[in-house]
């Protein structure tokens, strides 16, 4: 496999727009996503338990990962995901936590009904 | 007309969903229109100033209005819409400020550019 396939493409920071964003995080599952990643450091695709199909779960990646939210790199075999965070908290202020602290809040509601 | 006609559906504030409301907001027009009703106030469609045409308009606020961001009332012949702020704030504290201010953050870059 040539070298130029094992790097995915990203936004650079000043290319990452708001409505991408905002976007990319609303979908239930992209969400999830984004909820594990918060709690810090890589994480492979696999790690989260997700109702999806692979093939899916590879889709919302993509959307994550072009929208500028999440980071993909090749670690081996292993394709890791990690919070683009210090980009998007240098663009939008407290947008990552606060969608963050809304979607916790959002689950323990849907939990308690 | 009869009656009913004239009452524009809403979800109750129950029903809100994050990902909903983040799905509204993930588009440019419908930035610019939550952001022209943050500074307050019930506003017509008519009064914002959106590079679109009517029908298109009436399709985002519907967008806004169904995903629980706005709230639309006829009064008399004019339609008018205001943000949910009360609702919005109690199921997702800090959200729509922190929205607006990256939107407008956004748009001073794209400005200086």
């Amino acid at each position: 496999m040539a070298p130029q396939s094992r790097t995915l493409d990203h936004p650079d920071r000043s290319e990452i727009r708001l409505e991408d964003v905002l976007h990319a995080l609303s979908d239930p599952v992209r969400l999830q996503v984004v909820r594990f990643l918060a709690d810090g450091g890589e994480s492979s695709c696999s790690a989260i338990d997700l109702a999806v199909s692979k093939s899916t779960t590879t889709h919302h990646f993509r959307v994550l990962r072009e929208a500028g939210v999440i980071r993909q790199v090749y670690r081996g075999t292993a394709k890791m995901s990690s919070l683009r965070r210090e980009d998007l908290d240098a663009l939008f202020p407290g947008l990552l936590d606060t969608v963050v602290t809304a979607y916790d809040a959002q689950q323990a509601r849907t939990v308690t009904v």
